[in-house]
């Protein structure tokens, strides 16, 4: 049977097309052996210690610089996994498609996926697949749900002491404002893409090297200003970030001032905070630049109220990082 | 903070709003140590033996006799999971919201989905919320995806075998007729509601009887049909079914005759089909009367070419009873 170029509503009915619509789009570009047994579930044979996390992915407009709804999910999932120290293993992959979506936009996105899935060497292992009259979804939602094997156990936004390091993985704000700029029509000086990409070979690395990580978190919708918000309540702790060594590329900074925005609010999609005890902090920053240059050591914690975090400015002065607050940008993941 | 009473774009940016929205939404009703600990990812304690599912619920009208679209998440991905023998432990859920979707209504949601977690001990672990402008999604989508402790192993829809006794654990179609009566607002004489359940109870009593099970399925969208065309494929055999024995509701019946269906073809989410070895059949038809006196022995596996099901009628013809084609019902879970 030849694929129809877009998508039915019968694609989606739980009969033939269906059956033949999933074979061709998924089971084929997915293939591995516990996909395939195509039971009710998948069985996998897990540890003890095995991390779970969900992330549904509605990101407008689904294909942008640096990748595309299939790379973010895959790489959403596997980071939140990546966070609590576990190795990205398995995947769930769930697809809501509006009717009348190319078939062939479709396959750029899976085959995305299944691009970002072999640099993590993890598995879809079973899906889901449901297509809704034209009107009542955006073209295509995605759920990817991940397991993964906890290889670090303890590392938790409880966990961060006085006197810890915070250190940031990159440059900051490169999804958020790439996102605005293709939503805006933009058009810059150079070209700028999202940092969306799997983090799980850099803290393997951190991993590898015995280094005593206190607390990840990849700082997605909200930027880093949520997660060091979530951090001082969580582990009531201040936090004392040098605005100066925030690492903001100049096309950021510009998108930035153009839309009012903090490029620490802006999503990132493959850019994380760490807390390491400090005597850690010089030897994390060398595996962390050697995955990308612009990782930067930005602060560390201290005990003292109110438990917020504080920037200090090159100009001497300080304020607190607020917790963002607002519309932010909807459908930004 | 009180809350809005429609959802509000802020509420899924990822910032105060989002935070406060799920702590009172999610977090106090799924409750559990868990999913309080709010890190990036659920650490479980699984075994070796893990099954993994995945299903997303677009189910239009939202709110239908005998569910709505929360208990129906649950109950879909508990069911793939009993199918395969394994019970249901933990699962994630990801919303995605449309902006100006009642809060009231969200909160109804959650109450069935905790409802229906509570008949099988499962837990909500970790989630996800979207908020999508107003025109981009129906209300709200579900995601539910669950782990469970395979406990009896080795039930496969690949597993069938010559002689095998096929049963169904109550009358079909309820579910499908239920959304299709809903939609065109029909009056029936007698109220008819949706099968919609956790299947889990009544799996694992099959289990605790040392009952051989080959194969279990859930029938949801595409029906009966679809699963026993799925189990000629898988299995290489055919299906002999008995038409009378086959139990169908009078409402079902005739919601089928005023839309021009097949109830075969028409979805469950509390019904499912099995097969056992023919020693096997009296007692598994005994465990699945105590659950619904609707159970019933339906037909049987033989060897023989085409691998179809073929259904026997009353009147002594026969005929294949062929993979559901077409539309069906759009939005049906």
């Amino acid at each position: 049977m030849t694929l129809a170029k877009k998508v039915q509503l019968s694609h989606g009915g739980g009969g033939l097309e269906m059956n033949q619509f999933i074979q061709k789009l998924f089971f084929k570009r997915f293939n591995n052996e516990i996909l395939s047994r195509d039971e009710d579930a998948a069985t996998l044979p897990l540890s003890a210690n095995t991390a779970m996390t969900t992330d549904s992915f509605t990101v407008s407009p689904h294909f942008f610089a640096g990748g595309n709804i299939g790379s973010l999910a895959v790489a959403g999932t596997c980071n939140d996994l990546a966070m609590v120290g576990a190795k990205p293993e398995y995947l769930s992959c769930s697809f809501i498609i509006e009717e009348g979506t190319d078939f062939k936009e479709l396959e750029q996105i899976v085959d995305s996926m299944v691009e970002e899935l072999a640099t993590v060497d993890a598995k879809v292992v079973c899906g889901d697949t449901k297509v809704v009259p034209k009107g009542s979804a955006d073209k295509v939602f995605i759920n990817t749900t991940g397991v993964g094997r906890v290889l670090q156990p303890g590392i938790s936004s409880r966990g961060i002491q006085s006197g810890d390091a915070i250190l940031v993985s990159g440059d900051i704000g490169r999804h958020g404002a790439c996102i605005l700029a293709a939503r805006e029509s933009l058009r810059l000086e150079h070209e700028m893409s999202s940092d969306c990409a799997v983090l799980w070979p850099v803290v393997d690395a951190l991993i590898q090297q015995n280094i005593d990580i206190r607390a990840m978190r990849d700082a997605t919708r909200g930027g880093i200003s949520a997660v060091m918000n979530e951090w001082c309540q969580s582990s009531n702790i201040q936090l004392m970030l040098q605005e100066e060594h925030i690492p903001v590329d100049d096309m950021v900074k510009g998108v930035c001032e153009l839309f009012g925005f903090e490029p620490y609010d802006l999503a990132n999609e493959g850019t994380f905070v760490i807390a390491v005890p400090q005597e850690f902090a010089q030897q994390t920053l060398n595996v962390l630049k050697s995955f990308n240059p612009n990782a930067a050591l930005i602060g560390h914690a201290q005990s003292g109220e109110p438990c917020k975090p504080i920037l200090h400015t090159p100009w001497g002065s300080r304020r607190y990082l607020d917790f963002p607050l607002g519309e932010l940008l909807p459908r930004i993941c």
